[in-house]
């Protein structure tokens, strides 16, 4: 268990709400979650690193649904009761959340320092019954009904009106940021599109008015011609090593057929993308032995018709290499690993069944 | 020492070049280095953790000068001669740099996958010569030498006509992503604006075209109305801990004469940066024991006349959370600690000697 920060006071704010902040010589908005501050581990530095261990104290293992706020959504089997036993993925909201389903939706403040509630819903994907910390070991099938049920909620959430962006995400192991070890995944969905996302969308839809063309196709297109950073090519999915990779071995899942929204994906689409998950991270697991990693979909805002320009798909991201001060100071990333050395030995790990 | 990497294709590109990559999705530059591999730590997780250890390997000791390239630049005894003991202070070229000399000044590609030459001078501050791993604790005179030393190089690279930025930072603890222990900081001078300094120059700018005031100049004087951020008021510095802080305790030192570039301070006005970032993180060491931090330094571009918008400071970033996949997804940080209970921390540690 983590020690007690040093300082009392920075346990005192816990009850204050989450408020997202913009930096006046940016523009770029942080998240400030003093609720966070109540996790068990408050500052995950080198002192105090998180319980990834004992079966014991797992508040996600089955059999220890009282730890956990009262289920949302789960995948359970047909005789068994919500919040106790019985079910193979299972979905709660966040104890610790960053943001909160009350609050104002407007910008406070003096025109300099600006601020606002940090409203939406953060929700946690129990990913297991059992106590299983590596994803990539999960049965295939397993990976398919966790993926299904991110499609699942991210439609859901897509429903309501005062939310715009739903951001699925993954933390695994301490270097990707995880503070509990047992398989889950993460939902923020909030008001706003996040920074990188409108990013994105804003290069896509430039990209879209010059060359008449959605920039992922052309990607995919272009990928297929170029062939070395290349890792697997299904019916549905082209799996890339990312040209300009952030870090060591970053991999993209990118559908091959043209959608914009991830939520309004059919069944079988989101079966197949769990087959691929299952794929890829076997073969990261092989080649880098358990590593730390983030995995993320970008899709299109909610309550948007479907877009012509962008296109939907999953950014895996091993953390091999940790940020330091230049990155800080230019939000530049170095990265080590060429991306088609990478794809050179992803694609070479030969899976028991795929 | 650390591990050998599990795949001997990771060390094949020891001999390629430092290159810049556009991601084509974002317009996001990364550096790929892959002589950054051949560091101590090639990958930086779990499982290989950088040599914080023994006085007696550590190549930047007095006495192990034949451990780095030779000295570019040293405040050393009147009788000692280079590369030899004797110094206070050492700059020497980082051995495994993430830019070169040489190479093309122009960007490559297709026009969907872009792509240059990593050009640019990467260099070693070593900050004492006895193995000393936290700079809070080195003499106060020992750290304004240091300083002296920051400003000197960065003075004298703005003389190199290719060169446009040169990026000042220091990382210390594994945490923050140091792979050497002992006190150190570095220096990347580049061809290129990094992404997040222009961001910072745009801003400013547009701050200035609208309100006809220095953004900075601004930030000052309502820092001091609003109070409840200060940390430090010297006669020329104030210390305020970041509205918008992307980390717990993030710090910066803003100088309340309108300069804006770092490299053409005064003598005294750099002693003094050098005695108030001496209690700075005097303070934080106190606060938080020893904790892992990134300090930076952000100025205006070189061969650019003085600029009345923009206005040099330095941010300190101390490396407390772990971002992980929503950060990664979206570019926004979550923090939680509020800025105003770290600087009222902050505020209440005396220091002995200031």
């Amino acid at each position: 268990m983590a020690e007690i920060p040093p300082h009392p006071l920075i346990l005192s704010h816990v009850k204050v709400r989450p408020q997202w902040r913009r930096n006046p010589t940016t523009g770029q908005w942080v998240i400030l979650a003093p609720a966070r501050g109540a996790r068990p581990i408050l500052l995950d530095d080198d002192r105090n690193p998180p319980d990834m261990s004992p079966l014991h104290s797992c508040p996600f293992c089955a059999g220890h649904e009282w730890n956990t706020p009262p289920e949302l959504f789960a995948y359970r089997e047909p005789d068994s009761l919500a919040n106790g036993p019985g079910w193979h993925v299972r979905v709660v909201p966040n104890q610790f959340a960053v943001v909160q389903p009350e609050g104002e939706l407007r910008v406070h403040g003096d025109g300099f320092f600006l601020f606002e509630d940090g409203v939406g819903q953060h929700e946690l994907i129990i990913e297991c019954p059992h106590h299983e910390t590596n994803f990539a070991r999960l049965p295939e099938t397993q990976i398919v009904e966790v993926v299904q049920a991110w499609h699942t909620r991210l439609e859901y959430l897509s429903q309501i009106p005062h939310l715009r962006y739903g951001q699925l995400f993954k933390n695994q192991g301490r270097g990707a940021g995880a503070s509990v070890g047992h398989c889950h995944s993460q939902l923020i969905a909030t008001p706003l599109v996040p920074a990188l996302l409108d990013l994105e969308l804003h290069t896509a839809d430039s990209f879209f008015k010059q060359h008449g063309t959605c920039l992922f196709c052309d990607l995919i297109a272009r990928e297929h011609v170029e062939g070395s950073r290349v890792v697997l090519d299904t019916r549905e999915y082209l799996v890339v090593t990312a040209f300009a990779g952030r870090q060591p071995f970053e991999t993209w899942i990118v559908p091959k057929h043209h959608r914009s929204h991830f939520d309004r994906l059919e069944p079988a689409s989101v079966a197949d993308l769990g087959r691929v998950i299952a794929a890829v991270l076997k073969k990261l697991d092989a080649a880098l032995n358990d590593p730390p990693f983030n995995l993320l979909i970008h899709t299109s805002p909610y309550h948007e018709p479907d877009l012509e320009h962008y296109h939907w798909h999953v950014e895996i991201i091993p953390r091999l290499t940790q940020a330091a001060g230049y990155e800080w100071a230019t939000n530049l990333n170095i990265n080590p690993v060429l991306p088609e050395d990478a794809a050179h030995i992803l694609k070479d790990e030969v899976l028991p069944n795929y």
